[in-house]
């Protein structure tokens, strides 16, 4: 059972600590967390966005491994959720690819900061249930670059706790708004 | 600003990939990412359990690098949310420990299968805000032993997507978990 959205980590354009457009790395448990949060609230696919050809040979062999290799056997549950990732050399090239499978998209950017006009998580739900295909851009180090944010078509809200520090892992913020927007609602069935 | 809500992960007893009853391994990416997630929702304290002597001497080496060593310049972001975590040898212990702050509490297990009667989140959600102390086990390796579970006055319900692939990383549950008890509710204001 999969929704028509799709979520991708980018690695580049984003921001490092001093405000600096940059590529960051992939990391093996970046794949292992948001596959297996994709799979178990239905997303289609988790595109891996980086340009850096290194890193996209890194890529491929965590993937082999734990597709094919050693971590295949030993663990069957990380593969299954391990198939739902793609690689991408580009937000161009990702949105290309989205629309080729589902024609207009929309895309949603997210941000730890505070933006004008955010749409909702109710009324993305609501979207969502209704068929409308999206696609959600998280960012890694310290956040999608302006660049990146530019290219979506509008902002989720910042995930707010009790007070005013959120610094959520993107880890964490991939789970919390799948949830969201695609987990189960107490007292709806659904 | 903080709720009465403690959250604790438990390495000991745990279930391995076998179903026999282990101590597993502190990582660093755990303390990290919960810590962050237990600053950004409110959490009081957040105790990491282990009886393993080697453990505890890690669990200290990772603290006092990002409290007090290069990590602390490095990030001080990861320094407070370090700040709330604890180390606790025992749930007996921890038991004890967070009854001596708050007297009385009500202690809920997380799990990811089905189990008779859990409470509904937005059950405990209403507890939380009428000021009950509560204190949250989360299950490291193959999820919390039969032992520790039995020591909760209750459980959580499982956290469902769409489909019945249920195998969240312990980091995206307790995420999910602490969003849907304390975060910020859309056109609530709270």
């Amino acid at each position: 059972v999969t929704a028509r959205v799709d979520v991708a980590l980018v690695h580049y354009p984003v921001y490092n600590k001093e405000g600096a457009v940059v590529a960051s790395a992939i990391t093996n448990l970046d794949l292992h967390d948001i596959a297996r949060a994709a799979k178990t609230f239905g997303v289609d696919t988790f595109h891996v966005v980086t340009p850096v050809t290194d890193q996209q040979q890194l890529f491929t062999e965590i993937l082999d491994h734990w597709l094919h290799g050693a971590g295949a056997a030993y663990n069957e549950k990380r593969k299954e959720a391990l198939t739902l990732v793609r690689l991408c050399d580009s937000i161009a090239t990702l949105r290309a690819t989205v629309r080729q499978k589902w024609g207009e998209v929309c895309v949603l950017a997210t941000t730890a900061g505070e933006r004008n006009d955010p749409i909702p998580y109710g009324a993305v739900r609501q979207r969502i249930a209704a068929g409308q295909p999206l696609l959600i851009l998280f960012g890694t180090g310290w956040g999608l670059a302006e660049e990146a944010a530019a290219a979506a078509d509008g902002f989720l809200p910042p995930i707010r706790g009790k007070g005013d520090y959120n610094h959520l892992s993107v880890r964490a913020a991939v789970a919390i708004i799948l949830d969201r927007l695609l987990g189960e609602r107490e007292g709806t069935g659904r």
